[in-house]
């Protein structure tokens, strides 16, 4: 035996968690809801591995100082670098990409799947999560993005958000490029320069306007006392950035009016506005127009996007863990993104998707008291009352029979002795036990115990309140109505449940 | 634009593969088939992530040369080593000793998940697989075991395998162990030579009972000139090992017997023998008589096994890469594991289990034509005849209204011209598309084509053969009753689906 000192202490790593039954069952009906609406537009599943060639991801993450990091690599036994994916994008990117000639254009799927991000976690933040994304590649007209927002607000109905409980906002890359050339930041050279300011407007939701205006400028102070350094620009520049964002009208066509204002002169800018307008109208068109709202103050992080962007956003309010009321916010966004699948192309290969954040929207509606924990009735379990092979040959036959009956079923695989197995039985939540003891054996008789009208019963007793006619709580049968008995059970059970979801 | 030589190349590292929407719903299938097995047997999902910590997941890989291969290892941002899982077995391991208090006793659980391997890749053997596994925890009865095994016979059968084209073999450590200990082999020190036994024996299969000979003696030099070191075993030894695995006689009374005379005498391999007999009972009482079977050649190569192990092997034949006939052999197993848990307990949990290997069980299915590729009808295409904004929303309105009505539709967002878009719809496999030009809309029409019939009807015509009295391949609808013609053209189609598969 092992002693203490040598012992492998059991314990995960940070931001990595265990997935429990209430939690997958919840997770895999969701999940069948969004890849419903999927399937309904047309889409097709497609899933690429977990691993992909380091270069071949790409750097996208928005944290341009760490560009190495943020990613798990390492080197396979050829010494090849190699990394877990940090999103679903960048794989599908390289999958459209190598087998382009033989795929249907447009080419739109879906997939589920984990991503890694080698990050400091913290609350509500892992490093292992699940995305569950759409994307359109090959088609470079704004309906497709406009398709796109109508889809996630599909999605966010589909999965048990009522409307007004969601919004699509959308906004476009190609506005804010305009705005940040007429400020002198357009050309290559000034990449690095109007990511700063992307991340900075990134975090108006964080740091309100007046924060944004600190990191547009020459940096902002945070309470713990760490600065950040800020994009350096002067104040008309950042008045127009500000212009930008704060551009949001009462309705559709006021944004696109304030909007083009601020472009006015800028073709970018002009052809930006533009798109929005269409997305507008073709979302009225089909019926999603009080769903898909345009908002300047989206940007989306990641660098690779390149014209319009869209969240997801829940508008419900939730208690944070400093108990403060604060909107839930996104649960998942996207946009174009021309330039990812040209990276291997070598000629303009338009894309457009986006991504559901699986855990944030299982939270999400688990605040809502939404998620779906679909009543799981535990197995029938066969007590063992002699350990001799031959009784357990009965027992294990009894098992059988329930099973081939479709009947969920176990013989009790524990320590000895009656209290262990009717503990054992409860914290399974089964709806009966068996019981065979020398005795029965004799007479060809199972005893059948209802463990769910037992504890109605006895809380009935407790209670000193009788609130209908119990069935009986223990029944003796003969063994071979075994089978029709514990379906008996079942049924009565089952009712019993349906009833009391009628009485609400 | 990029040029050619700077451009990256789309390529997947060896040994990962892309899943395609064939093989997704065809896994989707076959899972649900397998988990409902695992839920009739009283079994709850639980699932881990893919990373843990190095040290907690153990080095129980069969590759004694290197120890620290095999496994994919990487430092977070903390500098701590983490790896991606090689199977589910040691992260449920840690998962049980992490939640024990919590967990009823014994704990019974089902588990599908990606696991990966730092290997050269080769025909049939990828660096990430799937396996689906299920665990009893704290189940020291050997009834545990026999369970394991009826519940992979009735797996086999839920995904489609005939009784007879497959069987479940079972063997136990201990009486290897026992046998070990009679050849001078017992005792801590002793543990690689044993390992090196273990996995000569394992070879079988592969090189016949000679080439375990020599494994078992002095080493094999192989075809390509490569030389594997043996155990080092005298004659005696060696003799006495190859009893033991050609110890398999006509029938489970026969093996017990010649296996009770390899072992008599060594305590160990008596219990051994006895646990053997008992599964040989409980499976025979249960109606599992004939297909789990008593095998002493199964050995399983993983370290880890204490008690008994089995294998689920299809018995039928396929033609392998140099077109010999072969048995298809293995598509999953396991055994007994007492001492995986206690490494981080300290005190001694037993745990039985096994695991399927998804892709190898899907390939089986191929062969036997039994993969179910479910006819999956492709969406309904709104063609794009008018790109202006206020047709563009027409279209999408069509869509919309067709996708309420659960009709997978989508407008087509690809370049303009009819060619490319009728290539497209029949690429996708449309049941038919939705045309709309000016003409058809200045009189609140459609043109519905219905594909699948047209394709008919043109074959017919090619073959000059008439099958059928054909429906109208081509009408044209008031746009309002869009949905209801297109509704009836999918339910014509449907029948005759049905009518052909009727007609064999």
């Amino acid at each position: 035996m092992t002693t203490k000192a040598d012992r492998l202490k059991a314990r995960l790593p940070r931001g990595f968690v265990d997935r429990i039954p209430d939690d997958l069952r919840a997770a895999e009906k969701m999940m069948a809801d969004i890849r419903k609406v999927y399937d309904l537009y047309g889409f097709e599943p497609v899933e690429t591995p977990l691993i992909e060639y380091t270069d071949a991801l790409g750097k996208f993450l928005p944290d341009q100082d760490r560009p190495n990091e943020g990613v798990f690599s390492f080197q396979d036994d050829d010494e090849q670098w190699l990394s877990l994916r940090y999103d679903l994008t960048a794989p599908l990117a390289r999958f459209v990409a190598e087998n382009f000639e033989s795929l249907p254009k447009p080419y739109r799927s879906y997939r589920a799947g984990w991503v890694f991000r080698n990050e400091k976690p913290g609350p509500g933040r892992f490093r292992q999560f699940m995305q569950f994304d759409a994307d359109t590649v090959g088609a470079p007209s704004v309906s497709a993005d406009a398709e796109m927002c109508m889809m996630m607000a599909d999605v966010m109905e589909a999965v048990g958000i009522k409307r007004g409980d969601y919004v699509i906002r959308v906004n476009n890359r190609k506005v804010l490029d305009g705005v940040l050339e007429s400020i002198g930041l357009g050309g290559d050279d000034k990449m690095g320069q109007r990511l700063v300011v992307l991340r900075a407007i990134d975090k108006l939701d964080k740091f309100g306007v007046d924060g944004v205006r600190l990191l547009l400028g020459k940096g902002r102070l945070d309470e713990s006392g760490d600065f950040t350094k800020g994009a350096g620009l002067d104040e008309t520049a950042i008045s127009k950035v500000l212009a930008f964002t704060s551009a949001g009208g009462a309705n559709g066509s006021e944004t696109i009016a304030n909007l083009e204002a601020v472009v006015a002169g800028n073709d970018k800018g002009v052809e930006g506005v533009a798109e929005l307008a269409t997305i507008e109208a073709l979302s009225s068109a089909a019926g999603y127009g009080a769903r898909v709202r345009i908002d300047p103050s989206v940007v989306r992080g990641l660098e690779y996007y390149t014209g319009p962007v869209f969240e997801a956003e829940l508008t419900f309010d939730v208690t944070n863990e400093k108990g403060e009321k604060v909107v839930f916010g996104s649960v998942g966004g996207g946009g174009r993104y021309d330039g990812l699948v040209s990276r291997f192309r070598g000629e303009p290969t338009p894309a457009t998707g986006f991504s559901i954040g699986v855990s944030r929207l299982m939270t999400a509606l688990k605040n809502l008291g939404k998620l779906d924990t679909s009543d799981n009735v535990g197995p029938v379990v066969v007590l063992v009352m002699d350990r001799d092979t031959a009784s357990l040959g009965r027992y294990q036959k009894m098992v059988s029979d329930l099973r081939q009956a479709g009947i969920r079923a176990e013989m009790y695989l524990g320590g000895s002795g009656m209290k262990p197995q009717m503990k054992y039985a409860d914290r399974r939540g089964a709806p009966c036990v068996i019981i065979q003891g020398s005795q029965e054996r004799d007479n060809g008789e199972v005893q059948i115990k209802d463990l769910i009208e037992g504890a109605r019963l006895s809380s009935e007793i407790e209670d000193n309140t009788v609130w209908r006619e119990g069935r009986q709580a223990q029944i003796t049968a003969k063994e071979t109505d075994l089978v029709s008995e514990v379906r008996k059970i079942l049924e009565a059970q089952a009712e019993d449940r349906a009833n009391a979801l009628k009485a609400g």
